[in-house]
């Protein structure tokens, strides 16, 4: 089985297909759309999940879980929201097959087990989590109300990709109501910043925190707040949103409290998500022609021990030092895997996890152990070094830090360089084309400006940065008066 | 808000609903048969989950994630595991909404966006699962493949209780694939033992390990493995099933493989799940009529406490003392919650945490404090008694010890008396009504008996123990010839 990919060079979009198949993260479904996430990938999920929801619990929430299918009826209810996600709903109508008669061994849907309301699989929980919370708060003492699910959501994406966008997706989308308007703007920024710092500190990807233009906003918000991250072909992509939903979803449910006063009031309220698309984020933010490149808090294997050996005395001296080191290693907190399979030879191996994006390998020869040393090298910068057997745990936590914060400065400068102020509309569909990235422009503020460049370039407004500092200029496209510079990008 | 529940002797049904209610394990939702697991009930989830996931990785199983949907074509495959299943599926038909031109605001089914193929929700994953193993196995070295999956499944129930049947839950089913036959009947039995674990040292559930007769086997298996508890009202409660699949879901799939020897042959196979109803088994397995008992390694909360004092001065003496204790039984591993919520009154918060099954309740009063002990009470025994405020941990953590091994054996004790043996059809019938619980009695080892059985009495044969101890004897019904005693039980 070769383990060639596509370079980035030759067709970035190839390579990254190739990657997420060639490196075990997921695997093409029978399902129009959705994938299949296999053990690697997964792992690397769980590894996401374990410190969001360490982050969530820190912050005061806590999970729950509500149910697939939303009824027709209580879908509708949030009017924008209904809109904006109907169009790509899977519906259950049916709940039973029976034998075909006319085509023995098959089945058919059993006409005679329709539903009397369709149920909609959840594109998002707003909905059914609100009719939900309608029963649960009558009182100020009952808020705040701060809650996460871990689910899975069903979009029906016309063209879809690993990861980037899928049918069906895992997700988190925390649900939050409040008892005034200000709680619940704190908790959508709060939640913004738990995001930024999970994709900068774990991910090790540099992102712009920012607000979205009505056009962009999500379906029933009154704002929202999102993360912007820029993968190596210049294109961006929206790494997690957090939603201000004001009073709508309240309204929509009639959802009231009593205050303090005893006045009667709807609830304020929030909703926030990030979704397996993050993994397609990392794969794109670091990786190269060779494979992965994770970084090494997220990693499901931190670190692979390789032996050289020839015969099975070299051999059975490498296994007692290596049982001794692993020891030292996962004692430190390391998560270290001795691949001594004798399926495959050492170049082969060195090959395989370079393609899973292993931070530090580990090989270990009859002469080194001779020597009191252990060679190892970097994934991201395939620098190569000799380390000392003694005291190899601490050196390798120091190097594990070292790649971390490296990864992170190198998607950083690259993320900086590519953003690129544009003062006329040729500037700014050259700067598209030469020098993608984000591109720092005015804009007229008005929904219909914003969508007339979209179809003229696939650019769209990512963000209007936060404490984006205001000047005057004039719009891009219309040359209309324009008190602060947006981001635009094409996008994922 | 009145916490009373319903007593267990008044009405067993109604005291379990109460009970998962008032204890905030769950709530009904708008969705037919679905319920929604509120955060303490998923706290125990988590709980679970983290143990078993934990036991599944130290077996060598890795996590993966498999579609929701099943396109009908695939799902009809095995022919056994689809006629088990057609008859309780959620059937996806179509894939977009449209507005309601007759009903503005409203929406309803475009029917112009009708699946070529309709997609079943998945009630189990055999079928997608073995379609994607076709890609992933071709030589012995692929093999065993050792994958399970933590999921949501939709089973359309016509009558359905909270956690113990509901159309949608969430579980975890294994799909393991092996070499030979062997291997696979192995991990089939090695998993059952996992459940069998977990039930006795964590749900401090005793459970009987046996094989399911032909008519209760997994549709598609060749044997079903499980294990069986037993409720407080008698009734029999299937806590997991492992499934040795034989080359069954190979055979359908066309999943075959090259041995060492270079022989092609089809690849066995398992599967094993346990679901969220292992929540409402942990419920009725040590309850009370003042709520929930639950065993301490599984609590969300092992320890709370409650300050109990008169003014500022005295509370502030209390909190002091309370930080240091709460930091030391939180450094010996104790989930520890200190409520001083001035909402409600001590007594009210006793009820509250003796609802929701906190193990251990330990008061401080001023006068504890001068005497330097705190107020202990179990929640199992209501016993109350005083601790030294020295070494407060180590006392705690042995008295969680106590309270784990107690309770196990208050059910085991409970379960053994209620495990009688009939020799007669009158004794039989007499026995399930006035001493409910597991008969053990001879069967002719036919179908047709065992249904005609469950006809007459609605007991099901729950099991054939394993190392079932062989004796002649004559059914139960027929009088015909039997060589063991199997366990029948009226069960959930």
């Amino acid at each position: 089985m070769s383990k060639e990919i596509t370079s980035m060079a030759a067709d970035y979009s190839q390579w990254y297909n190739d990657l997420v198949i060639k490196a075990g993260l997921a695997d093409y479904s029978a399902v129009r759309g959705c994938m299949v996430i296999k053990p690697y990938g997964y792992a690397l999920w769980e590894n996401m999940q374990r410190q969001l929801d360490k982050m969530f619990k820190e912050t005061g929430h806590e999970n729950a879980y509500f149910p697939l299918f939303v009824p027709k009826s209580l879908f509708e209810a949030e009017e924008k929201n209904a809109e904006g996600f109907a169009k790509e709903c899977a519906i259950v109508t049916h709940y039973r097959l029976k034998n075909d008669v006319d085509h023995p061994g098959k089945l058919i849907v059993d006409p005679e087990a329709k539903l009397e309301e369709e149920l909609v699989v959840r594109p998002t929980s707003e909905a059914i989590i609100w009719n939900t919370y309608k029963g649960w708060i009558q009182s100020y003492r009952d808020l705040p109300l701060l809650i996460n699910q871990w689910a899975n959501v069903v979009r029906w994406e016309m063209r879809t990709r690993l990861f980037l966008r899928t049918t069906e997706f895992l997700w988190q989308e925390g649900h939050t109501a409040h008892s005034t308007e200000q709680e619940a703007m704190d908790e959508t920024v709060q939640m913004l910043e738990v995001y930024a710092s999970f994709a900068e500190e774990f991910m090790a990807m540099p992102v712009i925190k920012g607000i979205k233009t009505e056009n962009e906003r999500f379906a029933g918000a009154v704002e929202t707040y999102c993360i912007e991250a820029l993968m190596q072909d210049g294109k961006a992509l929206q790494a997690g949103t957090s939603h201000f939903l004001g009073q709508n979803f309240a309204k929509a449910f009639d959802v009231k409290f009593t205050d303090k006063e005893n006045k009667i009031d709807f609830v304020w309220s929030t909703s926030w998500g990030v979704s397996t698309r993050l993994i397609g984020a990392l794969v794109m933010a670091h990786s190269d022609d060779q494979g992965l490149v994770l970084p090494p808090k997220l990693a499901p294997i931190q670190v692979v021990i390789v032996p050289i050996f020839k015969g099975a005395e070299q051999k059975e001296l490498i296994d007692q030092k290596v049982k001794v080191l692993v020891a030292e290693l996962k004692t430190a907190g390391i998560t270290v895997k001795y691949d001594d399979s004798d399926n495959n030879r050492p170049g082969w191996k060195f090959a395989e996890y370079e393609m899973k994006g292993v931070p530090v390998r580990i090989a270990i020869g009859a002469r080194d152990l001779a020597n009191n040393v252990v060679e190892v090298a970097r994934r991201d910068t395939k620098e190569k070094m000799s380390f000392s057997i003694d005291g190899l745990g601490a050196q390798v936590i120091n190097l594990l830090n070292q790649i971390q914060s490296d990864i992170y400065t190198k998607a950083k400068n690259f993320r900086d360089e590519r953003i690129t102020e544009a003062n006329t509309w040729d500037e700014f569909v050259e700067l598209l084309d030469k020098k993608p990235g984000f591109i720092s422009a005015h804009w007229d503020g008005t929904g219909e400006t914003e969508e007339k460049i979209k179809e003229q370039t696939k650019a769209t407004i990512r963000c209007i940065p936060l404490n984006n500092s205001q000047q005057e200029g004039a719009c891009i496209l219309t040359g209309k008066p324009s008190s602060q510079r947006v981001l635009f990008a094409r996008a994922y």
